[in-house]
C-alpha cells in the first residue's frame, strides 16, 4: 500500500479524538427539541423550523488571527467562535447551531480538547449547539466555524446595503480597543494594569447578539467592525450606494485609550479607525431612533466620489495616512 | 501600528478576491427562490422551509487530502465539493446551499479561482448554490465545505445506527478504485491506458445522491465509505450494535482491479477492503430489498465480540494484517 494520507496521523486514533470532542460538545448541548439529530452520524439533522436561516462560516488561522502565546486554547476557541457569531449578530439574527471543522497538526494535540472546551462554552452560552464537525490533519492550528440562526420571517432582513440619506450613523461599546490590548500582548505588556481592561477585550472577542436584535425593523443597515471601522464603514456605503460622513472626533473611545497608545507609541486616532477586531454593530438608522447603549458618529450622504468623508475638528481625513490603503 | 494579522496579504485586495468568487459562485446560482439573501452580506439567508435540515462539513487539505500534482485546481475543488455532498448521500438527503471556506498562502493565488470554478461547478450540477464563504491566509491550502440538505419529514432520518439482525450488507459501485488511482498517480503512471478509469475515479471523487435517495425509508442503516471499507463499516457496527459479517469474495471490484494492483505492486484485497475516498455508499437493508444498482457483499449478525468478521474462500481474515489496526 501507499502511504495513506490517513485524515490524522498521531498517537490517539481519529475515532478516539472525534469522540472526545463530541462528548466535550455534547455535554453541554444534549439532543434534544431542534436537534434530530447531533453529532456522531454522517450529518446533523435539525427540525423544520418557521425562520429563516442566517448562515455565516468565519475561519480562525494560526499565525493569522492568532498566537498561541496571545491567550489561553480555551480563550482562542472561545473567540473564534463569538468572532463567527458575530456576523449574525449584524444581521439581528439568533443563533441556533454550529458546526466547527478543525484543522491541526500532531504536535499540537496537547491543545485541541481546550480549544474545543472554549468554542463549546462560548456557544453554550449563546443557546447554540454544536452539532456536527471535522477533525483534520494540518500544518497549523485553524478553526473553521458555521453559525445558523434563526431570523423571523415577519421582520424585514438587516443587511448592509440599506443605509439611507438623512440616517445617522452609529456604533455600539468603544472602537480600537482589541487592537490596542492586541499590540500590548505582542508588545509583552499584557500584565500591566493599565492594559488589563484591552487585553481582556482582545482575548474575549465579542458578539453583540442582544443588541443586533434590537435593531430588527429599526436600523436601515448594519455590519460587525471585524477589519477596523474604515474598512467596514467603507463597505457599507458602497453595498447601500451613499457616502458616510463620520466624525472622528465622536468616536466612542475607552477612557484609557490615548494613554494606553502613547504607552505603546501607537497612534490613538488610527487605532480608532481601522484597529480591527472589535465586532461592535455599525449600523444606520432614521434620526428618530435615539439607542442609549450606541455612539452616533456621523450620517450618510447622497453618493459623492468618495464612499467615506472622516472629519477631525472639522477638516476632512486623508484616509490614506491612516492605514486605509494598506488594507485595500 | 503593529503588523496586522490581515486576513490576506497579496497583490489583489481581500475585497477584490472575495468580489471574484462571489461572481463565480453567483453566475451559477442566481439569488432566487429558496435564497433570500446569497453572498456578499454578513451572512446568508434561506426561506423557512418544511424540511428537516441536514448539515454536514467536510474539509480538504493540502498535503493530507490532495496535492497540486495529483489533478487540476479545478478537479480537486470539484472533488472537495463531492466529498462533502457524500455525507449527505449517506442521509439521503438532498443538497439545498453550501458555505465554503478557504484558505491559502499567498504564492497559491494563482489556483484560487480555478479551484472555486471546480466547486462551484460541482455544486451546481447538484442544483446546490453556494451561498456563503470566507476567504483567509493560512500556509497551506484548504477548502472547508459546509453542506445543507433536505431531508422530508415524512420519511425516518437514514443513519448509521439502524442495522438490524438478518439485514444484507450491500455497497454500491465498486471498492478500492480510488486508491489504487492515487496510487497510480503517486507512482507516476497516471497517464497509462489501464489505469485511466481509476484515475479518474480518484480525480472526480463522486456523492451518490441519487442513490441515497433510494434508499430512505428502505434501507436500515447508510454511510459513504470515505476512510475504506474495513473502517466505515466498523463504524456502522458498532453505532448499531450488531457485527457486520463482510464475505470478500464479494467485494465489487473494477474489472482491471487485480491486474492493476499487480502492476503497482499493491495487495488487491486490502485496496479494496482499506483503501479510502471511494465515497460508495455501504447499506444495510431487509432481505427483501435487492437493488440491481448495489453488490450484497455480507449480512448483519447479533453482535459478538468483533464488531467486524470478514472472511475469504470461508476462512476468517485477521484484519490486523489488512491495515485495519493501523487506521484505529
Amino acid at each position: 500500500m501507499p502511504e495513506w494520507p490517513s485524515r490524522l496521523q498521531w498517537g490517539v486514533s481519529e475515532d478516539e479524538l472525534v469522540a472526545a470532542l463530541a462528548r466535550i460538545f455534547g455535554q453541554r448541548a444534549p439532543t434534544s427539541g431542534a436537534v434530530q439529530l447531533g453529532i456522531g452520524d454522517d450529518a446533523a439533522v435539525l427540525a423544520p423550523s418557521a425562520a429563516s436561516a442566517v448562515l455565516s462560516v468565519d475561519a480562525a488561522i494560526e499565525g493569522v488571527h492568532f498566537r498561541f502565546e496571545y491567550a489561553s486554547p480555551e480563550q482562542l476557541g472561545a473567540r473564534a467562535f463569538r468572532a463567527a457569531a458575530s456576523d449574525l449578530a449584524a444581521m439581528g439574527a439568533t443563533p441556533t447551531a454550529a458546526l466547527i471543522s478543525l484543522a491541526l497538526p500532531p504536535s499540537r494535540r496537547e491543545v485541541i480538547l481546550s480549544l474545543a472546551e472554549g468554542l463549546a462554552d462560548a456557544a453554550h452560552a449563546c443557546d447554540c449547539p454544536v452539532i456536527g464537525g471535522n477533525v483534520s490533519r494540518a500544518s497549523e492550528v485553524s478553526i473553521h466555524t458555521t453559525v445558523m440562526g434563526a431570523h423571523p420571517p415577519s421582520r424585514p432582513l438587516l443587511t448592509r446595503a440599506g443605509a439611507r440619506v438623512d440616517d445617522g450613523v452609529w456604533v455600539t461599546g468603544t472602537l480600537g480597543a482589541a487592537a490596542l490590548g492586541l499590540a500590548a500582548i505582542q508588545q509583552g505588556r499584557e500584565s500591566e494594569d493599565e492594559f488589563a481592561r484591552f487585553v481582556q477585550r482582545w482575548r474575549e472577542g465579542r458578539a453583540q447578539l442582544a443588541l443586533g436584535r434590537e435593531l430588527l425593523g429599526v436600523a436601515t443597515a448594519c455590519l460587525d467592525v471585524s477589519d477596523g471601522l474604515l474598512r467596514d464603514a467603507r463597505r457599507m456605503a458602497i453595498a447601500s450606494g451613499v457616502t458616510l460622513a463620520i466624525d472622528a472626533d465622536a468616536l466612542p473611545l475607552e477612557p484609557a485609550h490615548h494613554r494606553g497608545a502613547e504607552r505603546l507609541a501607537l497612534d490613538p486616532l488610527a487605532l480608532a479607525l481601522s484597529g480591527g477586531e472589535d465586532y461592535e454593530l455599525l449600523f444606520t438608522a432614521p434620526a428618530s431612533f435615539s439607542p442609549p447603549w450606541a455612539t452616533r458618529i456621523g450620517a450618510v450622504h447622497a453618493s459623492t466620489n468618495a464612499p467615506l468623508e472622516v472629519r477631525l475638528a472639522g477638516a476632512l481625513l486623508p484616509l490614506e495616512h491612516l492605514g486605509h490603503d494598506h488594507f485595500g
